[in-house]
């Protein structure tokens, strides 16, 4: 079925989703928006196959038919296209800058939240990753992947003693990414940040009173 | 120490370090390289540590002694500041194809031959991550890593059966990273391209006669 504009296939329990609802919301865009019952598995029906046939949410379906998937190729297409409230950088070395810490951000953090939580959970037994393919659960990888996200807390409180955003002085997708990770980590596997990590504490405050944080 | 321009710390054993040089030399851009060498170890010198904390190649340090790391960073700094030859894609769509496109060749693919790698070397016990952090081994990802360069094998030959490059009509730095991939999983997992995927065989024929990969 054509469309006009580009189509969010989201869903409300996807921290992945959630990257992307937050960055929308700071831009301030209006985007037509489909809901993805991930309780029902509806991920999984024939009729999102067809959009997607990784299953997964977040994806961004343009007028064309094409399909873009995963969260930092959705960002770079809106930042792209709706260029105002830049959110990957406007320098050359800003934007390497972001792109480096939020990946830091997704890979050291958002990551090892997901393979904690995607190892351990009985529901998810045969299903260790995200995707097209089956993996079984591999238990030992769930204690290993909690130390990573003990040292992902610790080393972003560092950074976060001297800068005010994750990639240096103003805010950017890379925040996004940390805050959703932090939200993640507290709810999945129990873990907020330690009370010893008061720069990274401070940070959480300013980030989550931002409106487009609970988009 | 200053510098001038930008100084690139590689290492020739590094294939995150060969997706920067591919990607450098595609864009037949001059710039000032040093040599790390892995195998007696100097990226955990105190000299490279105050590089990069990380003890990872490749590092691009630039003039003012920014140093930016994360293999999309790099490239992000040199295609905003040498943008002839893009290879990050040109449009909003093309370059949201490239980031996915390459996005899971590194994920699924790369990254998958690595985890296989790292946690089966026996002279990488306790380093199971790359990084400034000690993570012990775990035998039993090295066979379902395995599994995952398999599901990447099959999965790029089905899209290479349908467009002439990895992001669709033009080189990119997607097809980089999946070439990088293909060669480390040959030379460290003895998992060579199967002769039942034919089209990623005549991609790997036309992709690896560039010029550039050889760099």
């Amino acid at each position: 079925m054509p469309i006009e504009t580009p189509l969010l296939y989201e869903s409300k329990g996807s921290p992945n989703a959630r990257r992307v609802r937050f960055f929308v919301a700071e831009k301030g865009i209006e985007i037509a928006r489909t809901a993805i019952d991930l309780g029902s598995k509806e991920q999984f029906s024939d009729a999102f196959k067809a959009v997607n046939p990784r299953m997964q949410v977040p994806a961004l379906q343009l007028a064309d038919g094409t399909v873009i998937t995963e969260v930092p190729a959705i960002w770079r297409y809106l930042e792209e296209t709706y260029p105002h409230e830049p959110l990957l950088g406007v320098t050359a070395k800003s934007k390497a800058l972001v792109t480096m810490w939020e990946r830091r951000a997704e890979l050291d953090g958002f990551a090892s939240v997901m393979e904690a939580v995607r190892n351990a959970l009985p529901g998810l037994k045969g299903r260790a990753l995200s995707g097209p393919h089956d993996y079984e659960q591999i238990p030992a990888l769930v204690e290993r992947s909690k130390q990573r996200v003990s040292n992902f807390f610790a080393d972003f409180n560092a950074r976060l003693e001297s800068v005010p955003f994750v990639a240096g002085n103003d805010f950017s997708a890379a925040d996004i990414t940390t805050l959703v990770t932090v939200d993640f980590a507290a709810s999945a596997l129990k873990m907020p940040i330690s009370e010893t990590h008061q720069s990274f504490k401070k940070w959480y405050e300013r980030i989550s009173s931002r409106p487009a944080s609970s988009a």
